[in-house]
C-alpha cells in the first residue's frame, strides 16, 4: 500500500464504492470495468482509476476490477475488518432507531453494550443489546475496552458525556447529537452526522428541476 | 448566476459551507478570504474560489467574502428561501427523532404534518406536528400540495408507500429506509440517508490513527 496521505474526499467516496460492490456482489457480476463503474455512480472512469491507485494497483488493463477482490481491499481500507467494537449512549427515539435497524455489523462494527439514565431501560435488552446504567461507565470501560461511542444523548448533557466517553479511552465518537464537542483530547476522533446536508441536497435538486421546468415553459 | 451545470461534488459541499457561514456569523465575522476559509475547512482557497465562482461572483480581490451575503446566496443556491413544505410518514423511532430534534425550520423547509397507521398516534399532535391516518394520504395531498415526503415508515413497506407518495405528487422523498425505492416517475427526486457511510468514515480515521501509533512504536 503507498503511504501518500489519502485525501478526504477519496475516503468519503470508499462507503458509496463498498455500497455499489455489495451490490454488483448481490447481482453476482464478478468483474467490472471503470467505465462501467465510472457509468453507474457517475464518475468519469479516470475518477474512479485515480482513486483505486492511492490504495494500489487492483485492476488490469483491458479486464477491469475483480469485484469481490476490490470489495475486500475497500472493506479492509475502511477498517472493517478489524473488529472494532461500539457501544451506545442514549437509548431515546434515536438510540432506539439505532440498535433496532441499523445494521452495525454490516459495517463491521459490533454493538456490544446500550447506556441510558432512564431507570425503565436499564437492565432490559433491546435486540439482544444489554441496556446499562450510564453512570457505572467508567467501571464498564474499564473491564471491557471499547473503540467507539454512539452519541445519541439529549443535547443538554452532550458534551460532558462526550468528556466521559473520551475518559473512558474511547477512540471513536459518532455523534448524533447537534452539538459541536470540542474535546480536549484530541486523540479521540469525532465524526458528526449531519442530517441537514442531505435534505438540504434535496432541497437543491428539487428547485434546480423546478427551475428546468419554468425555463421551458418560458 | 451562470448556466453551466453545476457538478454535484459543489452541491454536496454547499451544505458544509452553510454551517461554516452559520457558525462565523454567530460568532460576528463579517468577512472572511478564501485563505482563511479554507484554513478552516481544510480545503485549498482556489477549491474555495473555484466552488463559488459557478454561482457568479460573490468575493472582492483583496477584500474577501462578505459573510452575511455569502450566507443568503448559499442558501438561495440551496433552494432555502422557496418555502419547501414537508410530511414526516412513519412516526416510529426515527420519525419521533426527527420531528422532536431535527430542525425543519433551520432548512427552509416547514413541516405541516406526519402520518402513521398506528391508531394510538392518529389524531395526535407531537411538537404541534399533526399524526393524520396514512390510510389518508392521498386525499391530504389533493388538498395541501406539498414538497417533500419524508420516509421513516418500516423497510417492509418503504416501496409500496413511495409509490404512494409519488402518485401524490411529491416532488422529493427523503428516504431513511434502506430499500432502494426504484421509483418509476423520474421527476420524483430520492436522497438516501446513509448512516453507514458515515460510520465507515470514523472507522476509517480510527484505524488509520492506530497504524500511524503503531508505525511510531515500531
Amino acid at each position: 500500500m503507498k503511504k501518500e496521505r489519502i485525501s478526504n474526499n477519496v475516503i468519503r467516496r470508499l462507503p458509496m464504492y463498498l455500497r455499489k460492490l455489495d451490490d454488483l456482489m448481490a447481482h453476482s457480476v464478478d468483474r467490472i470495468s471503470s467505465n462501467e463503474l465510472g457509468r453507474l455512480m457517475g464518475f468519469t472512469p479516470s475518477q474512479i482509476r485515480q482513486d483505486f491507485s492511492c490504495f494500489g494497483e487492483f485492476g488490469q488493463q483491458g479486464y477491469g476490477y475483480r469485484v469481490p477482490e476490490l470489495r475486500e481491499q475497500v472493506a479492509r481500507i475502511l477498517g472493517m475488518t478489524q473488529g472494532f467494537t461500539a457501544v451506545i449512549v442514549g437509548v431515546g427515539n434515536m438510540g432506539h432507531a439505532l440498535v433496532k435497524n441499523f445494521g452495525f455489523d454490516a459495517s463491521g462494527i459490533k454493538l456490544t453494550a446500550a447506556f441510558d439514565a432512564n431507570p425503565d431501560l436499564i437492565g432490559k435488552e433491546m435486540d439482544g443489546v444489554p441496556i446499562f446504567d450510564a453512570a457505572t461507565l467508567p467501571e464498564w470501560f474499564a473491564e471491557n475496552p471499547t473503540d467507539i461511542a454512539v452519541l445519541t444523548v439529549p443535547s443538554s448533557i452532550a458534551k460532558n458525556m462526550a468528556k466521559t466517553l473520551a475518559d473512558c479511552g474511547v477512540k471513536g465518537i459518532w455523534n448524533f447529537t447537534n452539538v459541536d464537542l470540542e474535546l480536549e483530547n484530541p486523540e479521540v476522533r469525532v465524526e458528526n452526522i449531519h442530517f441537514s446536508d442531505s435534505l438540504l441536497y434535496l432541497g437543491y435538486i428539487i428547485s434546480e428541476s423546478e427551475n428546468e421546468k419554468k425555463a421551458k415553459t418560458r
